[in-house]
């Protein structure tokens, strides 16, 4: 290779074939699932068979959270002065960051780093977590992905758990998860409860993802929220009106159950 | 509802409950992929059962073309400088415009007007389709959706209208698709087949699917492939260097065939 | 030249020396101001003497206009979810398209056209401007750069003016503005004066500035006015809260003069 | 105040009247420059007048560097793309960051940093400079400000500081910077001198600017640069083509010399 030369991994593209780590996209076409294919495109390989319903709950768990977070609000106020879809896209993508969004980044590093603790150190998780949250503690820092902003109790954390123990998928992290959470409840005296940044970092451990990528799941998954609101805008509301959110009303369908 | 009140359809947040289009968020999850999951929040309801592996075999057709696109160059660019992975996704999906990835929403306008306009002058489709491509002949105008930049054959095409044909999807706007490949081929004594940008859009209107979302298709299904060209600049490479793509060579996995 | 090849005419960087359009960087620095430098940049050519001045005034003109513009809306929320500074700009000139800044490049093709047509049609500029008004009434079409959101007589358009009549850049698109103006009110009983983004358009058509680049005047002048609200979100208020901008209060520095 | 309110400094929008920091815009217009302009907008008060002439030669020192920088490929990257001149200025400016542009920002926080250490500790400029020197060498990270991509001597540097020094505007920050540059050459034998980035960031300090806006101020400077890019590209350039830097060719302007 010459000196100018550099390496990608990722795709090879010839002449009637498109070749992603190796495999033709028309064999993936039909096939596999989206959410396989974009753990096969980041990580290089298929996910384990079990993997398969955990990555696509993750993806299905953040899809929306109405008009109110600053991702839809970024992006319907660009759609609003007639920017096109792509750059009401970029405006929202550009609002899931440390504080929207970043909390599954920050658990995975926390989680990653205890597990990794114990092991070196010789403890159990449980006493790995009990010096983490004393640590916590004393430093006046919240661990992100515990705790909810609202005083609820978020089903999705529940349900992404349930999946992930019914696929075999819970392991070393979700376990350090749980400690955590045990930890904080006695220390603390208050319910700090796993959220569905945390359950989702917890799993995105469990199948060796990279920490860097953490962000590119909310992204995903936030994805189709960010459109519909985009949609909605352009089609129902005047261009370049003030966006009050806390006018807003849900005038949609009526709870229903999947059949 | 008061004067300042504006309704939105998309998700119903209440304490403990997440409802988006009416489904709380953890029944879908497990339960839908998300490809099913896109249609919902894109269409407010899920699609018919024959449509899923359609939406599927859409998303992942277009998931990665190496490092040449213009949004892989852009995502790679702005993360070559230290900026954060969603600000290099933020700069890909601006770059995924009207000459890139916007076939897919010209062709579907062409159609939809084809089809539509068949209706209305009591045309056959292929009545239809030799009118349009004379008017473009004349107009010396290009067919979005038609012919490929490369004298390839891609096989994505074929294997999207497989699948299409196996889950029935195949309507009036595939039909029209072929009409006008057809003509253009008589016409021009040229082949200028229906590439995937053009599957895509005959597929999408067979969806019922809104002109206006079309880039939500693509820009999904290449987030995969601009997360792992970004992930990979800042793993491998150094800062700020000069990316010239035509010096990017293939180092990855050698082809190989799904189990 | 070989095939690859391919010109710009914009900077050439040579070993210690940097000419932008010619100039040394070095040898502008100090000599000409960045009004002067922002026009030699994109047109290739140091504005005439007499052009500085409304340069100026342009760049001045739109600096800010408080916290509801969708461009700081959009750039306030991006900046508190953490995202870093040049994120949060990006988000706010996503925001500066059709409908917010737009008007300028709008009403920049409609005084271009009809000065050209009245030549072409050896019309005085007034007749023309009849025609205009006219042709948009019966289109039902509002003319951009003319009229108020609210029923206001912005200060700025006519020191714009006043600015340009002392500096002698005053000729046929800002004669065509006035007899638009003229003309609208006669047609509709209505004042539908001239406003900031139609002064603008007609001073920069007087500097034969491209209706392409329209965009990065308003765009140069509002970058102040976003790093501002930017900076003031990032330090005096919480992250990811709620931005009403209704409930927004100035409690900056009462009305004063410049010495 | 009400619950609700919250507080801003910024620009108070009143009837027939907009008042940036107390002026009326109005006012301002034909009697301050954009620099000054600049300033008051993101300080709150008019500069003094002795920071007049150095904010227009910080604001014109990085007017464009020609095509390879990142911000100006991922601006004509963009732009190839059909998107609007607003989407390619924010993929430009998304490329503003820690490697780019950034060393301002760095360079800003190790002078303040060192300039508050050698107060507290009692050290004249030079012994903290040289304090500072040794704690970089022994952690192996350079001190960002210091030294060039290519062995280059920036006439930029040299004139910047001549500017401020007829102006009076040259303190402690200057002065440290040169301190830490002789520094940096006698322990390690290498010229390492002040660049661009390092010059303005010592600037910048004189003048109170607070680190967090110094990125803004190398974005408004290289603004011209990527419009002019991105105009030269829309203008000269076929959609979509492959954009490899290496391949440019200045046929621009010859150097000339300011009248």
């Amino acid at each position: 290779m010459s000196d100018k030369k550099w390496e990608t991994r990722v795709t090879n593209v010839a002449p009637n074939m498109i070749m992603l780590r190796g495999y033709p996209i028309d064999d993936l076409m039909g096939k596999v699932s989206y959410a396989e294919a974009f753990y096969l495109t980041l990580m290089g390989e298929l996910p384990e068979p079990s993997h398969k319903k955990v990555l696509d709950a993750i993806l299905v768990s953040s899809l929306d959270h109405g008009v109110t977070p600053p991702s839809a609000n970024a992006a319907m106020t660009v759609a609003s002065t007639g920017s096109p879809l792509n750059a009401a896209i970029a405006a929202g993508v550009l609002a899931i960051s440390r504080f929207h969004g970043g909390a599954i980044e920050g658990c995975m590093k926390v989680l990653t780093e205890a597990v990794r603790s114990a092991e070196a150190e010789g403890q159990t998780l449980v006493e790995a977590a009990v010096a983490l949250v004393a640590q916590y503690k004393e430093a006046k820092k919240r661990i992100p992905g515990f705790g909810h902003r609202y005083p609820t109790n978020d089903p999705r954390t529940a349900r992404l758990f349930e999946i992930a123990k019914e696929e075999g998928v819970c392991g070393q992290y979700v376990n350090m998860a749980l400690a955590i959470e045990k930890s904080l409840h006695e220390v603390s005296g208050k319910r700090l409860p796993i959220n569905v940044d945390g359950a989702i970092a917890a799993l995105l451990c469990e199948m060796q993802i990279d920490t860097l990528m953490a962000n590119a799941f909310f992204i995903a998954s936030r994805l189709p929220g960010l459109v519909a609101h985009i949609v909605e805008e352009i089609k129902t509301q005047k261009p370049m009106r003030r966006i009050i959110t806390a006018d807003a009303e849900y005038t949609g369908h009526k709870r229903r159950c999947l059949g």
